[in-house]
């Protein structure tokens, strides 16, 4: 989301994705463990969104503020950034996810009666696993197209033709619609790091069903990230 | 909204629009119909400016970020948007409302029990199909006025003037304001795309009540660009 | 709050401040007395922060967007703005407050049972007429600190050290910040033209209590831009 | 936050300082106490973040923006701000955080039956005191984490790397995230000042846990302020 990512080391960068990514699952799922029963599918979607929001403005300048395996390919397939790296970037993303969960679990169980397998710990589903009962072609199809949208608001937002300056807050706040809209049909993932980060913890069926939060996502991120130049063009 | 329109060609303009206007649909209605049950009319409300504030930082680069025939014909009346390129914008808006809305259709049937004319689907009304029983000429003052308000921000905050950079944000949250209002009252249109878009799959009675929220929207935006230039002057 | 006031006329002035107090009587009291039962305090306190915000891009540019009678007092205090133009700025906003008032009489009729009276009409109040019961003194106190700081914000936030093109997003969410704080203690006014122009409709109680929501806003503003330029200091 | 710091004098810098944190005492506080019950955490979380967003754009051009100890640590373990300046600036947000929270009381005392100490006062606390019972290591943790991100946020949106301009909005609606997800756990401090403020009026039990209220933020501060350059390295 910056040009100003040239100086930083390859280990800055890294560190600025394992950063990031641990802040939006601390942030946003952190939220739904803690503070979901008082705060709502709205503050939840509003906490999700401003991590994004905020991790663009602070480790954004270092690695670009992907913060989401889905997004890097996304960018990767619209040319924006190259494939080499991609691998180095995941691995940290999915890392920063899996610390941040492990970290939230120890404070959830600073309060008595806390069990992350009982609770869901805000892992991603569909069938009896969505919040809301939605079927697997429902979820597959919203993570999809959600992703994809997301995908291109990155690729618009931080085109050279729009406002300097702004993608951090489109960014993040397309983020926190994504989440108003679907966190009853999926519990949202439309990033597979967030969804791989806290399955570990939630347990077996939270973890059997996560391949379908890699999957989905990943595909509606290239979808985007191929069509963007042909659809709307770019002038990079 | 953007001065570097002009480089795109109409076929990326009109993809643009397309694509603005079901993110809108997605976004907005997905939000009510899939999630308005647990975030209320103030997450509804939030959603649908978020759709545009997202898509005008995304999209809007390219065509200018109308994503609804009221802002076109709005805008074509204050001279900042050309007559002639006006149909294939609203063809383009109309056709993205609707394939978002079949799309949220085959979403919500992933749950057991959904039905698009039972639940309203989103759609606006008056008399008995207001959410709060508002009748015909409240509906109808409600969606002149503050259509006429929505196309003021949009040409005062898109002026040379104004601060660059920040129609994006001005827009999108004055559309979050407007759901704030009126929700209860006609659910809110101030957009014939998104009120059409919603109205073929939510059935008979919602159909009948479409010509409302094509008319009143259309008349608020004609007489807010036809005054703006006699009333706040235009430095273009 | 933008330095490229120079060309409006003065016509074109008090146009932009009649439309901008309209739209946040209309916004801000409308949210409350059509949807207050929905979205809370909160969605109450989001209407009103976004109508500046709003205004502020819209409006702005051509009057400063004061919307406000306090605020315009406090800016001439602060010597940013001419004690000789107060006069007209304060007609245009106590009209322009009063026919939105009027409309959305209008439009809350339009729901049967509807009473301006009874319901209080988003009127301020103290005492028995305070929403949550608080007395004289306390809304008194109330009203006079926040709206001195809502305009040390605005003196802050456009003056020519802070970043420009911010004041809108700052001023509009500090209004935002200020209703979530005093909606319970007063109903928040800290704008004698929003609690007149609903006032004259709510009747008699609400009227006999108006002064307090002219007197304590104008006090704390004046305060305000007396010590902004002794406390802060201004390079202008 | 802002290069334009050289110009005001140490005493106007207090002033602003003070100022501040009055305002995010006041303002978060303020609405905890005043309209908890009806906003929600949600409704607090923004509050806070607010004070901060618009405090940054009306006092930060003064003295900064720190508005917080820690952040005033934190800034001086990163080489940002001069720790010979640190004491006075300590000084004045503590004084500000104290002369708001016995306005505040004031203000609450408004309305019969108010207790300070029954109401528990906007206090952090643990275990009896955690608003959802969350033991000592678990709130330990909790602020640390919370305030090092805080603090990495500041650096990094404040950078010279970062987008100019968009620190205060990054800044404040980090702090509103941190709200979200920790309102639950220890009431959420990452501000000693904030919490000795109106500890000072909560009484005993709150006064008797406020240690960990200064500690725990000051040590992550330090961390993050620390680790910032070697980890993501600054140009400045």
């Amino acid at each position: 989301m910056n040009d100003l990512t040239t100086h930083p080391t390859t280990a800055q960068k890294l560190g600025a994705e394992l950063l990031g990514t641990f802040w939006l699952v601390l942030g946003g799922c952190g939220t739904a463990v803690l503070a979901g029963d008082v705060v709502g599918p709205g503050g939840i979607a509003a906490a999700f969104g401003l991590t994004v929001l905020t991790g663009a403005y602070a480790f954004g300048p270092v690695s670009g503020g992907h913060f989401n395996p889905a997004v890097t390919v996304g960018l990767a397939a619209a040319k924006r950034f190259g494939w080499r790296d991609a691998p180095g970037y995941v691995v940290a993303q999915v890392v920063g996810a899996t610390v941040a969960a492990a970290l939230l679990l120890g404070i959830a169980n600073g309060k008595d009666g806390f069990s992350a397998t009982a609770s869901g710990f805000a892992s991603n589903g569909f069938g009896d696993r969505s919040p809301d009962g939605y079927g697997f072609w429902a979820v597959v199809i919203t993570e999809i197209v959600l992703t994809a949208f997301f995908v291109l608001v990155i690729l618009g937002a931080s085109s050279k033709r729009a406002a300097a300056g702004f993608s951090g807050v489109a960014i993040g706040l397309a983020l926190t619609l994504i989440h108003l809209i679907s966190i009853p049909v999926s519990n949202t993932s439309v990033n597979p790091a967030r969804s791989l980060g806290v399955a570990w913890f939630a347990g077996g069926d939270a973890l059997a069903q996560v391949w379908v939060f890699i999957a989905a996502p990943v595909i509606g991120a290239a979808v985007a990230g191929l069509t963007h130049a042909f659809l709307l063009g770019d002038e990079e």
